[in-house]
């Protein structure tokens, strides 16, 4: 069985003063892997010539294929195309039809094009051009002694899409790939090492060609199975096996038997019972309504929300009783039944999901400390509400709050899958 | 002047198989850049001894410190620790104090420890252990022929703490350092090109110790100036006249003299006046919302939100007049200032945001293309709406369009920066 291996290079000083993270490279792998091939390293470079130089040729010595992503643009000098031109020894050409390409993006966002902006469609005379709808700058393609060496922008809208469409493609074409196969099982509200130690089993007697891998984000965590080998339908079969021996260890930990996001569940699910959905949100502050808007379509089944940061538009909009406020507090059980509630009857949906909490650094107190939160959900037979104590920051309780209460609902369904 | 070299190796397949996003050397960047170090490379390997003898030999040609995160752990292996003791030819160690530790975190936890625990406390004879009280495996530094060699755990929270702590403080005292200084300022509502066009003579002119990075994001722009010298003062007067000229030439588009994002801007603006906000959201869904909430304090001046994504709650709980909804779309100037006003009265606010576009992919017409967005702001003098045509996916226009949003009512501020 052959293996394929990639280097990823990313290339700009930003990386390295720790200005942006790096988020390229981890999708990188991800996409790269169900295509067959492996990465091997991943190196972060300057924004100069002699060391991306250096890179280059030490990859050389490791893979089949590198990626390299960044420095190309106007302000940065197109510093890797006029890199990678040197190190073939070639010069520049116009591509006319990146020029087109450029002129037409200039053109729909009605700017003046410069100079510079123009110069942007020439490349290497020795490259297969790799055209960006998305953005100015063509990516390049290079074929050289069995190697391939890609040169994309470092925008990850625009990379990530030459990368679907062409790229990845391309290279499965031009290796002999293995056979990839993946299953992921999407698991909820149980953490890593207790979801390990539950399939402890399992993981134990996978077979040297089949590797697990556990993807966890906030209160969900993915079980991504890889096998690799020569034949698809064999894999499948090996990896159905698989599935069904940890759907019966794992019960009803098991959120979801594909490769979705809560969000995207919780949509499918409202749209099977042609049900509808609104949010009454106060400490995660809009991020529920924006994971759901986030899905394309979601209009069909999410009316839209009420985001109470003040315990007046508690009151005033979501009819939570002033006593109930004055006695439990706007962080308790009381309260965030009484948000579910409001918002589902106001806006007259099937559903609704409410959070109340503390999400920090400040307004903590003894009894209620930060990380405390309150999530409720209401629907057609009644109203449930469940308490959190959650850690890490402020960015991961909003998150954590949010994903638990969309988990809710989730389970709220009488036949989920 | 000095310049000190360091290189960030980071080890685990998690980070290559796209498992994990690597944020740890981020952190790494923006906390020994101000200490005086700058980081050349970062490189990230498998979990396989001699890829990471490879990577460490190939970084000591290059650089004065070697940074080493992850491979630590009783289910690693213990990896790094191994392979560095047969790299430096030594044998391991019991180190009687990180035993100690050990024990205490399994105390603490109420666990039974078991024998693989006690070995995380064994170090290589040669090097000074760093003790590591949130976690067992202890972290370890070497001295070797003028180089530096620290190995930490992966665990953030772990690996930051023994930095701040123990190696940036001793890095400082063992290498004679540079001074570095940072001068950054955010601009909004201008691209890449043309903002460097416009500081076209300022970027030439800037002396070779003083290096600019263009950091964009959606609507805004970062111009970070660094400048590495001896002397802070003499850097940050330097730093202070370059921003002064870039200030004159970009005019309105500078959005802060500050490393802040739009929300903190708005944030303090609005902290200033002693004025509270509101926002009504129609296509971006809840995402200003949630920006702004991310915000520590942001209940200080944030009330609340009104999410309408169907027409009826527009109607219903934003006062927008059915016959401007059927008259003019919800995508239109009439409606976008009727939700600003409506939820501005509603929420009885100072100001107010409003958005409402269509994200797609679906929705479009060619009236009214997929990235047709209209946002309004609503004030005390009066409300203003603005129509936008956005390009990219819905997650891009979706963000685009909050950006877009904020930016206005910043610029709506008298006084502003």
């Amino acid at each position: 069985m052959n293996r394929v291996f990639a280097e990823v290079i990313t290339i700009g000083d930003e990386l390295l003063i720790g200005q942006v993270v790096d988020t390229n490279s981890a999708w990188l792998g991800q996409n790269l892997n169900p295509a067959g091939v492996e990465i091997k390293q991943i190196t972060s470079v300057s924004d100069d010539s002699a060391h991306i130089v250096e890179a280059i040729e030490s990859a050389r010595k490791r893979v089949d294929i590198l990626i390299l992503t960044g420095g190309l643009g106007p302000t940065r000098d197109d510093i890797t195309k006029n890199t990678l031109a040197t190190y073939f020894g070639v010069g520049l050409k116009m591509d006319e039809k990146a020029l087109e390409l450029v002129r037409a993006i200039f053109a729909k966002h009605n700017s003046p094009m410069l100079d510079i902006n123009e110069l942007q469609a020439m490349i290497p005379e020795n490259c297969i051009p790799i055209y960006n709808d998305r953005g100015t700058a063509p990516g390049m393609w290079f074929e050289d002694k069995g190697q391939i060496i890609v040169s994309l922008p470092g925008v990850p809208y625009e990379m990530k899409h030459m990368m679907t469409q062409f790229v990845i493609p391309r290279l499965t074409e031009y290796f002999e790939m293995p056979v990839i196969r993946h299953r992921t099982l999407l698991t909820s509200g149980i953490g890593e090492s207790y979801l390990s130690k539950k399939i402890e089993d399992i993981e134990l007697a996978l077979p040297p060609h089949i590797k697990l891998a556990y993807l966890p984000s906030f209160n969900t965590v993915r079980l991504r199975f890889s096998a690799r080998g020569n034949d698809a339908n064999t894999l499948d079969k090996e990896l159905n096996k698989i599935a069904e021996q940890v759907k019966e260890s794992i019960g009803t930990f098991l959120a979801a038997d594909s490769d979705q996001s809560l969000q995207q569940i919780l949509g499918e699910l409202l749209l099977e019972q042609n049900a509808t959905l609104s949010t009454a949100e106060s400490c995660t502050g809009g991020y529920i309504a924006h994971l759901i808007t986030s899905i394309p379509g979601s209009g069909r089944y999410y009316a839209g929300s009420v985001i109470s940061y003040s315990n007046d538009i508690k009151e005033k909009e979501l009819g939570v009783s002033a006593s109930n406020l004055k006695n439990f507090g706007s962080v308790s059980e009381e309260v965030v039944k009484e948000m579910a509630e409001g918002v589902r009857a106001k806006l007259g949906t099937t559903y609704s999901i409410a959070t109340s909490g503390i999400a920090g650094p400040d307004g903590g107190s003894k009894e209620k400390p930060v990380g405390t939160v309150w999530v409720a959900i209401s629907g057609p037979t009644g109203t449930l509400a469940k308490l959190l104590q959650l850690h890490g920051g402020r960015e991961q309780i909003i998150q954590r709050a949010a994903m638990a209460g969309m988990d809710m609902l989730r389970k709220y369904f009488p036949s989920t899958k």
